[in-house]
């Protein structure tokens, strides 16, 4: 069975985590820190990061793009079934997406959000930079407006079919979401939509989070927030 | 013919060159500024970056993820001589060091660079600063270590073939080396990696880019550096 090291909160390993409940692949959690430098992680990956995906047989897969392609050649079902969509046009949009998921919202909300909320209190039992807070907050309205706008106009963010940016954008608001840092009432579109991909039963895998001493924002596991 | 709208020393930009290149695709080259945010880019990338390649026929794909899978599509030859492994390891390994250079070396180093010598100067003709290029060097030096590392014990960046790793490593450094960032005195091993991937045809298309007002470091063109 294939296993993820990961830190329960960290985007990245959430967005494997749901391809892997999409696909039906069974998947064990290896909880652990990244920043905590250990040697043996390191020796893996120097990049000292979570989301290394160990499957049988196979090098340890590191990093989120590596473990989102090898999911898609080892375990996806046909194209229609998957996460890719099946046009070469609609492809180029999922990537886009993603992209825009994977670096630039993480550069401007997600990473702040980990950094003073997770990082800083295990690391030193510091409290999180109000300062940077609400940059993050600030920077996170923008994007909203953005999902917002497209949301407005298709059905999933990357146009008619679900894709991974889809999931993508998911695991970044589900982690926020987990520290009570979305504001839902102002986003009806994108409120809309998370409702949407929160039913499906993929979501579970990560409804079901708790970490200890840090219990889940209120609204984070239901389903009607 | 596809068209890339770009900036010369935009890194991303620079590896889709180096792929269209290898591919034997001719590509057209449309300068642009992104940080412009002229109105017309911004509809068609709402993200205010460059590396947009318009092919004839399909949408604008934006982005380096979106671009690279569309070349590999389009214009890959056989997986033989594509730029992307022929194994499932091999290319975890690949994409594990793209996203070391897209996102992890473009985030310690090269935006650092890119932001003080030639954004800040051609939006208020400000010099860069100190402080900020001081980390962007230190940060190099450490990069610098761990690619010594593995080129030590590898023909190639991901292994024992050349992969689109490879290349976008080599874009980022083509970036900073014309700007005179790249210390090569002190990195034996990576310097002798970027000699023999200098040396290939394909890099033509970028050592003869010249900038106004803005003349290549010392060795930028030069094989023997």
């Amino acid at each position: 069975m294939p296993r993820l090291l990961q830190h329960r909160l960290d985007p990245a390993s959430r967005l494997i985590r749901l391809i892997c409940a999409e696909y039906g692949v069974p998947l064990d959690l290896d909880d652990m820190k990244p920043w905590a430098r250990d040697p043996a992680l390191l020796e893996i990956n120097p990049a000292a990061t979570g989301c290394i995906l160990i499957d049988d047989g196979e090098a340890p897969v590191v990093g989120v793009l590596g473990a989102i392609h090898a999911l898609e050649e080892r375990y996806a079902p046909t194209a229609i079934a998957g996460l890719f969509p099946a046009t070469s046009g609609q492809r180029a949009e999922m990537w886009r997406l993603l992209e825009w998921v994977l670096i630039k919202f993480n550069d401007e909300v997600t990473r702040y959000v980990i950094e003073e909320k997770i990082v800083k209190r295990d690391k030193r039992g510091a409290t999180p930079e109000p300062g940077v807070l609400r940059v993050a907050k600030a920077n996170l309205v923008e994007h909203m407006l953005y999902f917002n706008w497209l949301f407005a106009t298709r059905q999933w963010i990357a146009g008619e079919t679900m894709t991974l940016a889809d999931f993508a954008l998911a695991a970044h608001f589900s982690s926020l979401d987990y520290l009570g840092d979305v504001t839902w009432e102002t986003s009806v579109e994108t409120r809309q939509w998370y409702a949407r991909i929160k039913s499906r039963p993929a979501f579970r895998t990560l409804l079901n989070d708790r970490i200890a001493g840090m219990p889940a924002a209120k609204g984070y596991a239901d389903l009607d927030f």
